[in-house]
């Protein structure tokens, strides 16, 4: 019902299946947008300025930080990610319902700056499903494979922070979730202050 | 996720189309049981016994009350009403979602004693609608037509205390959206603590 689009966090340890359910739930809704990280690391071989990453200067980066343009930031490796603000300004007023991919610490962030943002974690049906997972992608050495478990269980009790928790099972039962929290976080009361007051005074 | 089924306070005002969407999302999802209030007033022509209420005497329903086992009480026109509590905590611990269909006064009562419960608040598409609505009946005079609509003024603004609204527009999309709502809710992180737990520690 509420006419502007919601801002929707998307959280969960590597190899959950991230990846998979976002381009799932991207073909089946033509009113979501992905957000595309800023960051100041060089492009690697085949990514596109503005699909994997837009790669902006330090000194563009340092600048829009500074501005507050960016809806949260980390360091990593030596380089600078962010979330630029304004296209999901633009198109949560549009009615576009914008997805964010980030880490939980970036999360966080953007939960203190916009509490009306949706928090949805999700969940690998099991450690022994996820290590599957990550072996089954054939490219990660064992060391890597170790890592990211371990890295899963510190992650894990950071879905308590987000709204709602959803298990990667299946994909299509995962992106019926996924859509049916969208939903319904669209018939809130708290959204939807104005929808009332226009039932009320227009007869 | 959740195993636990949901209890889910309905109210709206008279007229909204509540007992129609009730009756659709009934027919469409069997995981679903209506709470029957217990009433100390005599059955009219036609009702059954546990099908509209359950009608008990004046010192069953006082002694019930005292015993803590109403979930909400009130008395209206020298009758006594009241959720019965114990079908409610055996159907939902059986996983089934259970509606409760009460005014705004025992809602919010619900609320207080069970701040797991989820309010949705039905409203209709606008009061013109509404009085549409209620004439079509053919079986209200205008007293009572105008009654109704003063209440459904008194009551639309209580639905900020619901934490859904879903506009009884279309019986399809009034029940594709209370559907949603209910999905998402068995999302919802703070009603699946054990699964998170159950996660990590069963690799």
């Amino acid at each position: 019902m509420a006419n502007k689009g919601l801002l929707v966090v998307f959280s969960g340890p590597s190899g959950a299946g991230k990846g998979t359910l976002l381009k799932a739930l991207l073909a089946k809704d033509r009113n979501i947008r992905l957000s595309v990280s800023a960051t100041t690391r060089s492009p690697r071989p085949g990514e596109v300025n503005g699909r994997e990453y837009h790669f902006i200067s330090q000194e563009k980066f340092s600048e829009m930080a500074a501005a507050g343009e960016m809806l949260e930031s980390a360091e990593y490796c030596g380089n600078c990610y962010g979330t630029p603000a304004a296209p999901i300004e633009r198109w949560t007023s549009e009615g576009k319902d914008v997805i964010l991919e980030i880490e939980v610490q970036g999360g966080a962030q953007v939960k203190r700056k916009r509490p009306d943002s949706v928090g949805i974690f999700i969940l690998p049906p099991s450690l022994k499903v996820l290590e599957q997972r990550l072996r089954k992608r054939g490219t990660e050495t064992d060391e890597v494979v170790r890592e990211r478990l371990a890295a899963a269980r510190r992650e894990i009790p950071e879905a308590a922070r987000y709204d709602y928790a959803v298990v990667d099972d299946t994909v299509e039962r995962a992106v019926e979730q996924i859509r049916a929290i969208l939903e319904a976080e669209k018939c809130r009361t708290r959204r939807n202050g104005p929808l009332m007051e226009r039932i009320l005074n227009h007869d």
